[in-house]
């Protein structure tokens, strides 16, 4: 129900932008018969998902915009392990940002900065460029009536010694390139003269800390240009080669559905990919990676000639720091409202990787909750005046929805029977907190993916887009506690699907409705929806035109 | 004639080839009925265009082959001035060295490394591996017999005080990477908020030392890609950009025809592209790049935000070591004779920018010719003693045919006419020598060029390849000195024609017999010749769809 009005919302949304996108390409709007309103500065700080996403739908005749970025690019970040091996080139998934936010109707000023500190008292935010050597200051800072962050994560190392020195990671172009050239150099310097053959086994032993989907993607992605490509021109070596995968749990992709995680294991182990699982790396120096099994707490060290670190998600300084202004000093991640409207930051949204959602729990606002609801105030519920606030229920609480579906219950009403499944004509305070009570036991904390970061961005443009209108028709549902309505609609992720390529033209994926597919006919699949998802028609002729280049000639083993 | 046979011997080789490549690909080798003899040991320093091509024609079955270069792929370096404004990508110009080399029957062995010093005495060689913090050691050494050195030139700064620590180079593919990121860099910073606009008119003043081809073409390259391109994405700053040239001599392009020259000077004046000849750059610093009018001597200082050198060729420090091993000390390249083999180093080649060719003047040799001339000792020759001698005489010292040509004399006999036009039944050694003085003044070193390079390791192959027919027949001109005949033809260089792009889909081009192109037409001659050109499929479809896309998409701005 909530989605569909959300749908509705959006379609709606979407014919005004025509209009006006309409309107101003036909030069028609430069004398509006509205009076001119200072326009409101909107201030972007990322051009990830959730920043492009955000800026591509948002209205920029209401606001004065301005995108603030270390990286002049949006880059096309699930394609990232393909890039480690040059299955597709790292150009292909980059997309200049100013041709993202090319708007008809005005200008999106963009920086190429990084934003150092925000200083929320203020609306202030100070940046500072990291091009060096070149005539003019390489700091300033920028005013903004509404922040929104989308700066994205960084690595987490889990305090483990020696992971920041000695390991790669996946999260930049820069690093999927510089993963590139170095397994081109393990090869080099395992064919060398002179080493022993125990020296070209460790230069050939590539280790990857993780099993999440990058992790186990890049496995994937090296053991095919092992196997097709470099065999072919490094003959001498081949037998030497020896891909490992760390995961601290006990199965690989354990995020997923249970089969696709024993798919994983049972192919790797046919492809000789070593999974070492419940084992927790301690240290990483040089030469050694060294780990502990969690169960027996045996520790071991093994040589090795390259380790790939990919695991979780960790808070950028500028975002610890300003949570610390703002007294969410002990959390992990910015803490926002359903509306991603940062908690304790005044104008201030956060999207993507930095931020989680701080869903409401029913339980709180339990007795607000019942008391709106009941309209007689008699003390109990009727059927007729549940019914009444059932519908706002579900869009305030989420976990409502996901905990039916669990219970496999297909109506609200069903969680005011009895233990029987005998319906109750009223239920009064206690009897609709303990029909309520397991609801929040539903609640969970959205994954960090490209997904939910450009979902989050759509959401806000809307918001954005419709903030006039929604002060005076609010949107969203009964405000239980204070009365009224919301203005908007919270923010509802949408699941559609997730997947893990896995090698050898398969894939699996996990589908929206528990649909669990595997394969290679998955894997076209995979080629398809990550053909159609690309940010340009340029992007998206580059990937699969690299695709067909591997298909006909193999991967690229210069050193470049 | 020298010509003729030179390609009738190319032709057979090949075919030679064909049969052992048809034989061995049908498995019908393996017993040979020829007695094993030990196979002689080939090394080869360098994978440009010297030594790809040496070893693309290489008969393997009776050498032993090495090659030891830096750089584990071959680079298309003609097209380097295009991956700097991303006009063609990197990857698309290089191929691994090890997919050339692939022979069917044989192997040629490759190590990604760098000589560091060659001791000729004990016929070795001293490597060093680049790659770091890998198990085993870097440094290892090898054996030859014969060894061919191919290492190409490094950049030469004149000792110009802060070259190598503020300019860039367009030697390498890592060069014109940089040089695209820094451009970019350029337009990200002078576009920052808090810049005067003098900040940012300095920042987008790019300057190019040096007016030779690989400038100009990086200028022409840079105005189309500032114009075409990053104008419509940077409007804020685009009356703001500079290009300068900087040319020590009067003009630019001046190897080339005059036409050409004073072509590519006025489409630069149209473009606005500046062009500063008779100046010597005198040093360099972060911000500044200072000149000295060679007329006035008046020097004058300018502010940069970007500087390309791009300006004559050095010499390696394993080439100056080596040369003062074998006695070339006070010399500026290592000197070959006519055969590419290096002066004073027994078994030892040398191909392409690292070396020049010595070529022996007529004069040196003058009372020898006449003596081996002079059949009947009667001491005068005969217009038929003379003619038996001509053929290797210009075989010998092509600077004969080239003094001929300048001459706009037909034939050689007319060099013993008299001023008055007048032949002679018989000459003298006076009368010879008188006629022959001026022959020497067309000696002229070869341009440190793909082209030459190419056509060098062509023709060593082939004297490797026919060295034991070359014995029993020796195919070279007369010895003049000692009597017989040398056993190879000597290189002769065959211009094909050379190529300046200068942007705007215009081209100049010097092709051979003195014919001069300009304009459009000349730049689809130039597509056409280049992707003809290149190593291998993949890099000729490659290339061509980087053109298309450029040419539907324009060219990529994103900083990676």
């Amino acid at each position: 129900m909530g989605l569909l009005s959300y749908l509705k919302g959006q379609s709606r949304s979407y014919s005004k932008l025509l209009i006006v996108t309409t309107l101003s390409g036909g030069g028609l709007v430069a004398y509006s018969d509205k009076p001119q309103k200072t326009k409101k500065k909107v201030l972007v700080l990322g051009s990830g998902w959730a920043g492009t996403s955000f800026l591509k739908d948002l209205d920029i005749s209401s606001y004065d915009v301005q995108l603030v970025s270390p990286r002049n690019y949006f880059a096309f970040t699930p394609l990232l392990p393909s890039v480690t091996c040059g299955s597709v080139e790292a150009r292909s998934i980059v997309e200049p940002v100013r041709n993202i936010l090319h708007k008809t109707n005005g200008q999106i000023q963009f920086w190429e900065a990084e934003c150092l500190k925000i200083d929320a008292p203020n609306r202030k935010v100070f940046c500072h460029s990291n091009i060096q050597q070149l005539a003019g200051s390489n700091h300033f800072s920028l005013d903004y009536d509404f922040l929104v962050i989308a700066v994205g994560s960084q690595v987490n190392t889990f305090d483990t010694p020696g992971v920041l020195e000695h390991c790669h990671f996946l999260k930049e172009v820069e690093d999927a390139q510089r993963i590139r050239r170095t397994v081109i150099d393990c090869f080099e310097k395992a064919v060398l003269p002179d080493l022993t053959e125990e020296e070209r086994r460790i230069n050939l032993h590539f280790v990857i800390v993780g099993g999440g989907p990058t992790g186990i993607e890049f496995a994937a992605e090296l053991h095919d240009f092992v196997h097709e490509d470099l065999v072919k021109i490094y003959p001498s070596v081949k037998d030497l080669v020896k891909i490992s995968v760390i995961q601290s749990g006990d199965h690989i992709l354990n995020t997923f559905d249970e089969r696709i995680s024993s798919f994983a294991e049972q192919k790797f182990q046919r492809d000789g990919i070593e999974v070492l699982t419940g084992q927790r790396v301690i240290s990483i120096s040089e030469k050694f990676i060294s780990m502990k099994a969690k169960s027996t707490g045996n520790e071991v060290s093994i040589p090795h000639g390259m380790v790939v670190w990919s695991t979780g998600v960790g808070t950028r300084p500028v975002i610890k720091d300003f949570m610390e202004q703002i007294g969410q000093g002990d959390r992990r991640a910015l803490a926002t409202d359903e509306w991603l409207r940062v908690k304790g930051g005044d104008g201030v949204y956060a999207l993507g990787d930095c931020s989680t959602v701080d869903q409401r729990k029913v339980m709180e606002d339990i007795s607000s909750i019942f008391e709106a609801a009941d309209a007689d105030n008699s003390g109990t519920l009727t059927i007729k005046e549940f019914e009444a606030v059932v519908g706002d229920i579900i869009t305030r609480y989420p976990q409502v929805e996901l905990y039916l579906k669990s219970m496999h219950l297909a109506d609200v009403m069903d969680l005011l029977k009895d233990s029987e499944g005998n319906g109750k004509d009223e239920v009064n305070i206690e009897g609709f907190k303990r029909a309520l009570s397991h609801v929040d036991s539903q609640l969970k904390s959205l994954p960090a993916t490209a997904q939910v970061a450009a979902q989050q961005g759509a959401y806000l443009s809307r918001c954005f887009n419709r903030m006039d209108l929604s002060k005076e028709h609010p949107e969203g549902p009964r405000r239980f506690r204070t009365g009224g309505r919301h203005e908007f609609l919270p923010f509802r992720y949408r699941h559609l699907g997730s997947f893990a390529p896995l090698g050898g033209e398969q894939a699996a994926a996990e589908l929206p409705g528990d649909w669990v597919s595997m394969g290679h006919s998955t894997q076209w699949l995979w080629y398809s929806v990550y053909a159609s998802k690309q940010v340009s028609w340029r992007t998206r002729l580059l990937v699969v035109g690299d695709w067909s280049r591997r298909f006909i000639f193999g991967r690229d083993s210069s050193r470049i």
